[in-house]
């Protein structure tokens, strides 16, 4: 085993440029670190380029049993000194395993429609962690897959990709440029679309869904533009009963996903 | 107006020294800032000891004119130099408003019980940003108030207060030392107390809830312990149908609060 004790290796210094937006878009790869998530991404078969691990660091029995697994595969697995893996780690104790993943963005007319399939779609969402949260809950939902609409936080900024808990390897993801481009391919892929809004008058608990469905959650500050409202097919609305005047975008992604896959509720279209 | 220009101005090391619970918990008093927590503090009546604020950085119109408004009412007011403030601030664009606040965390017994109340319990839990998003959602769920349980994380941890969105005044809040006190407590004040577990078999949407309501939660990892959930006077769980083994528990609170306050299923005790 050959140990990586440089700074200056160029694996190391490639982790370190995985931490800019600019670079996870050129390389399409990013750097996740953790037992869970690496694990969920071996587990899940997502494209793992390699494995990086501190020897030193890596006391985890399931981590050390991956490690020795994948090489005898064939997976490249690189041994980085304690040093150097906490120099590339942006946690304060890190626990030794890393893995430089592949996962470009879907194009939607690559993401398959099911026909009681529920999809999420945020538009211009700009916090990371509720990007992974959501993540997380579609996959517990029984979701479908995420759409990405226009200038949103990057799913593989390692604050979301922590809070997904290792669902963004399972929960199909695609990007769309804008609304209009989301609502033409919805029209043609049958899905019903359903607007969320705290202007809207409907309780989302008083609608009948149809399905394919598709969910359309706007930015945490600005919510859906009025062109989308009106061109959806319904718009609904959580009550808000307090003092304040929205939820977290998470929490009411958490509500309408649970809404839309409440056993019994589902009409056909 | 007198503007405090020394860094080491009394109120300046106050506020710092306020960044540490074991101040905030000897004063019974927390540091707040940005214009929305702010005014929302002076609307909802919490008992603000002072305002502080930066003339050069607060260019809101609202939080000008609270300034404005209490201090002639007689609410001390501190104007800081713009770099005071900013060395006070927690934030890298600070807003120019603060307050202190007076905020005492309730006894159980002075905690008012509603017939149709649904209380929620936080057992040991000990992130700042779920414990602030919960307190959100019970305002916007229509909860009637918060218990923190055993070795909780600080409610008025600043990430808290800012996740709270303001809600954290309007919420009633109490602590208890341990769970075996608060269901002592809940069987005295006739709450039905509901444990949530992802070992419970009962789904929470096909379950009679009674009420008043006591909606139990553990903590982020551990959950809550066997004697807490055969306590209860019943256990119910959120379905998972994907990889994923849990939800985020502020995202798990939003269902379950939803679920209690959904209208038409309330039968009284």
């Amino acid at each position: 085993m050959e140990l990586v004790t440089s700074f200056r290796n160029p694996l190391v210094k490639r982790i370190k440029r995985l931490r800019q937006r600019k670079y996870r878009q050129a390389e399409g790869a990013f750097f996740v670190e953790g037992i869970r998530v690496v694990l969920a991404a071996l587990e899940q078969g997502a494209v793992v380029e390699c494995l990086v691990y501190a020897p030193a660091l890596l006391t985890s029995t399931p981590g050390r049993a991956a490690v020795a697994q994948y090489a005898d595969q064939g997976l490249p697995c690189h041994a980085l000194d304690a040093a150097v893996f906490a120099a590339v780690s942006e946690r304060e104790n890190p626990a030794g395993l890393g893995a430089i993943v592949r996962r470009p963005l879907l194009s939607l007319d690559a993401l398959g429609v099911t026909p009681a399939g529920v999809y999420t779609a945020l538009v211009e969402v700009s916090d990371p962690g509720n990007l992974g949260t959501i993540l997380r809950t579609i996959d517990a939902a029984g979701g479908s897959g995420l759409i990405l609409v226009g200038d949103c936080v990057d799913p593989f900024h390692p604050t979301a990709v922590k809070a997904s808990m290792g669902t963004l390897f399972s929960v199909p993801m695609a990007s769309a440029p804008d609304t209009a481009t989301l609502l033409a391919w919805a029209r043609t892929r049958g899905l019903h679309t359903v607007a969320t809004s705290a202007k809207a008058t409907g309780d989302y608990r008083r609608t009948v869904y149809h399905y394919p469905a598709l969910l359309l959650l706007g930015s945490e500050g600005a919510g859906l533009d009025a062109a989308t409202l009106s061109a959806a097919d319904c718009a609904v609305t959580i009550p808000m009963r307090g003092t304040a005047s929205s939820l977290n975008l998470a929490v009411a992604a958490g509500l309408l996903l649970y809404e839309l896959t409440r056993p019994g509720d589902q009409a056909s279209a």
